[in-house]
């Protein structure tokens, strides 16, 4: 018999991720630009792509719906640099994420779901999910580290049987 | 009496973007990642921030529409830092440009019009109009340079009368 879990979602609201990163969007008040036509909301995210000879990439991916129920089977982390994502199509995403440092236990993960217009940025290290793009289709504007050296640690969660409660 | 000049406005390729920086977009094949659950395209903007003690600055423009007709009443360059601006609503914008060098003229100018799920990256020098989103309000990500110097230089062209064909 497999055990299962259920992984709460929550909103996601920027206080909860500061462990995280930061979240990506237009809040709070913003500055009048271009004669007042825009708003900018400025240096939303800390991108870290330069260490160990690294650069910024700027990618899209296009991601089909994960599908339900969704199993977190998977963590990974990046130690070398940052990545952030951002939707292009005002469409949701979930989010699985726990503190950077030793592989993460089932009782580290935190859950959100996006507003679909909102974006995230994973500061390096911190453990994630891969893309969990919900009901339809979505691009999403992709920030990350390219550069010498292996930047990507996987460890599994299937035995664990946890799923997220959307 | 005004002169009014019309500049006319093509759908944005990728091939006729070339002088002056990059579509960001989904376009072509793609590389399969994520269990074949996303394809990843693949570093599409060469961003240059770092010029002059520079850094990349992540930010958010909630633009309103812009009042019809279009006129182009000034062009600007970043010479220092390059500029990108990519949709978060899958939602059109114009995009008026002159290639680097002297102030351009009126006959040097191209417009051009995304499809929704189209960025653009402009280099730097690049002239460019600010960003000219249509019909609704829309969130843009824009990624562009922070730091020491004047990384912005602007021309008028209001005496040219030159309007948009949208």
């Amino acid at each position: 018999m497999t055990v299962r879990h259920e992984l709460a979602v929550a909103a996601l609201a920027p206080a909860d991720f500061v462990p995280f990163g930061d979240v990506i969007e237009a809040a709070g008040e913003g500055i009048p630009i271009n004669e007042g036509m825009a708003h900018r909301f400025h240096d939303l995210a800390a991108i870290d792509a330069g260490t160990g000879g690294g650069r910024l990439a700027i990618s899209v991916f296009r991601a089909r719906p994960w599908p339900r129920p969704i199993q977190v089977r998977v963590m990974e982390r990046h130690p070398l640099g940052s990545q952030a994502f951002v939707p292009m199509s005002e469409r949701p995403f979930a989010v699985v994420v726990a503190p950077p440092g030793p592989a993460p236990k089932p009782e580290d993960l935190r859950a959100f779901v996006t507003n679909g217009r909102q974006g995230v940025h994973y500061r390096p290290g911190v453990w994630h999910h891969p893309l969990l793009v919900l009901d339809q289709p979505a691009d999403v504007l992709v920030l990350d580290r390219v550069g010498p050296g292996v930047d990507l640690d996987v460890v599994s969660f299937l035995a664990h049987g946890i799923f997220l409660t959307l």
